[in-house]
């Protein structure tokens, strides 16, 4: 992409809403501009890490055996006075009345429409297990939206539901998506720790959270130092095992880890003082196993290998990337901007042209980029006329791995510099070595 | 996929609520499912489908250089009260208070959200042109909705909106856009026809609306027989070129075309008869030119190269995922499914193992899935026991391009059978000549 045709509208003050550093970085990087209160329009440079966000959660689930469909966001009362959380909800479901009067909302989760959809397509056993998900718009309603993107009202959730004959079966399900976090949230470039949590609203008998250590987390978790250094479960973890989930399983729950609702300060101040990590979270996913809880109100029943009818056990577990993309730069940025993991950085690389319409700074300039832009990366060519002080800040500002750097004195000896955004290191280098580097 | 590890809730009976054929097979062949009236769950088939429907649209708008964004679905009424639309759009517009008692709405189109967005970062001509692009929910509360996700009440939109610094340029940029719908329904497997239109409430003095023909088309409409032949925009077509686009305009523009609305019916007839085309026609995308309707109330204005404000000239640009998907099907089926152009269809090949439990039926229907999919093809492979029968009248209904039938007695043989699903032709031949046959 080159710059001069892009829209990347970089704020040069930081605005006074932005209370964390996300919040301030997205502003200021132009990938978010709010509408309403808590409700964000994804600029060009957001929707490009939106993207590559959801994309990783797609390819996880996939891989677990979780089948994708979409469901609206308009969903009718009904289901939510069968299954008698039309009331409990209270004030954070936006409730609509149509032109026909009747009673809609928007939904804020999908236990209840999932729920009608199983039921009117599964009748046996034999269909099961089966995990649906979907990736889309949420609402609600919250009274103090805050944080950007990190606590909005209109937000992006990923929720997987599943079903099975059995708690055992359901046990088994659990332990997939548990498995399918660990893999997601590494490979965004984030350490997330499960955490035994509450269940909420959703309801049910085991959940978890899982938490990424920063800073400015809404609450104080407590954990033990291992999980700093476990183990990710590879790519080909048999997710059909319940043995192999298992073993997943009790791995990350083999020492102690808590948030504050559920901390247990007995049993962490017997850890060894080494072993103790006490710090501030952000909570990146949670799963919820409910057994019957919308099942049975919602008649949800399959027939069993003895026959009879059996209600299903369902669970459900959510992911919101709109809120993962804040969580992450919360975990990897510096005083001048964002520091992108490659997996979800919105370019690879940015190529400065220091003197942009300079015959061989552009030519340099050029020839990376189409190399690059061949390779298939994601480049961004700045190729404006700003001074060079402002494209190095707003290279740095907007996060990507990689910059080269093209000027005139280096172009006169056939080299250009490359910059890695992490360490900050500079190296003066060939062209082709250059494009190997970043490659 | 494995068809025992997939969700696809095929109906065997018709049912009743489809008047048309493309609800009624999407219907059967577990595409989609209505939650409420005019609101429905894209199922994982059909999912499937859009997706690659939204893929190619997004491939082309990029192309054009139109960029990226995503705006939310939810909008303050206040931009509304200030376009003066909120009054007018009338009973269509889903009206919602919030918990604070804001006035807010689902939108129904952007032209207001995007043009806040334009006037709070664009200052000067030299940003421009631009045209900035969302995929999105939108919701318009029609007094009735039917033809299943043809006409829905929540649907998927993708609208662009150009913003140039005069008329000229901003012709430049509803040519472009007219350039890449023609590129874009033809990758889709339609011949669309624009026609001149009228603009409705979204107003302007140039519109074109593109119509596909189907026998089943809501309107009538008529035109010249020649565009049935009319070659498509090449993909190397020089949207950066006036004259370039000018050409595709003119030629895509030089004989009659119109919809009922905008008929004169004396012209028309006085075409020889061999060229008159009149048929029923399905609106697939709609394009708008119109001025400073929007960026006057909105005062969204630039700095010229005179130093002087001036008021940016737009147009919006609108095509219908949700309704394309049943368009595509009602272009192209027969009595027994849909067949699906391969640029979209859910599954390329569909490997129907007529003796699944067989050793060497699942040896050879396995090893062609496998080379299929590292191939990178989708691919459904009916592992399941059900009768050969029902498998060919699934395998029908959802119509990939091509089957592998997989039976004992080919197998003995080194042999499979591969149908071509549009012509019906079915050869017998050895799993490598298959192979090559679907690639």
């Amino acid at each position: 992409m080159r710059l001069s045709r892009y829209f990347l509208p970089i704020l040069k003050e930081n605005p006074k809403e932005a209370e964390i550093v996300s919040h301030r970085f997205m502003l200021r990087s132009g990938m978010v501009r709010q509408n309403s209160q808590g409700i964000y329009t994804w600029l060009p440079l957001g929707k490009r890490v939106l993207d590559k966000v959801n994309a990783i959660i797609r390819e996880e689930q996939n891989r677990s055996g979780a089948i994708e469909l979409l469901m609206p966001t308009m969903q009718s009362a009904d289901l939510w006075i069968e299954s008698g959380r039309y009331e409990a909800y209270g004030k954070e479901m936006l409730r609509i009345t149509d032109r026909q009067e009747r009673a809609m909302l928007f939904g804020p989760t999908n236990e209840e429409v999932i729920t009608d959809i199983f039921r009117s397509y599964v009748r046996s056993y034999k269909q099961l297990p089966l995990n649906l998900y979907h990736i889309q718009w949420k609402f609600r309603d919250e009274i103090r939206p805050r944080f950007g993107t990190m606590r909005s009202r209109e937000f992006m959730m990923k929720d997987a539901y599943s079903f099975d004959l059995t708690r055992e079966g359901a046990e088994h399900s659990y332990k997939k998506m548990f498995t399918a976090y660990l893999r997601t949230f590494d490979r965004l470039g984030l350490r997330a720790i499960p955490m035994r949590a509450d269940t909420g609203p959703i309801g049910g008998d085991l959940s978890h959270e899982f938490i990424i250590l920063a800073e400015t987390g809404e609450s104080e978790v407590f954990c033990h130092r291992d999980f700093v250094n476990f183990d990710i479960p590879p790519e080909d973890v048999d997710f059909d095992s319940a043995e192999a989930m298992q073993d997943v399983f009790a791995k990350w729950t083999s020492v102690y880890a808590a948030t504050d609702e559920m901390h247990d300060a007995a049993v962490f101040d017997a850890l060894p003082e080494g072993e103790r990590l006490s710090a501030r979270g952000i909570e990146v996913g949670h799963i919820f196993y409910f057994g019957t809880k919308y099942s049975e109100p919602l008649n949800a029943k399959v027939q069993g290998p003895d026959g009879k009818e059996h209600t299903v056990h369902m669970g459900s577990y959510g992911i919101g990337p709109t809120r993962l993309v804040p969580a992450i730069i919360e975990a990897s940025h510096d005083e001048n901007g964002i520091i992108w993991p490659r997996s979800v950085a919105p370019f690879e690389t940015i190529i400065v042209n220091m003197k942009a319409g300079d015959a061989a700074c552009d030519g340099v300039a050029e020839r990376l980029y189409e190399a690059l832009t061949n390779a298939g990366q994601d480049v961004l060519y700045d190729d404006t006329d700003e001074r060079a002080g402002a494209k190095f800040a707003t290279a740095d500002l907007i996060g990507a791995p990689f910059q080269i750097i093209v000027g005139p004195r280096g172009v006169a000896n056939g080299e250009v510099e490359v910059k890695d955004r992490k360490t900050g290191a500079r190296e003066t280098m060939t062209v082709e070595a250059a494009l190997a580097r970043v490659a």
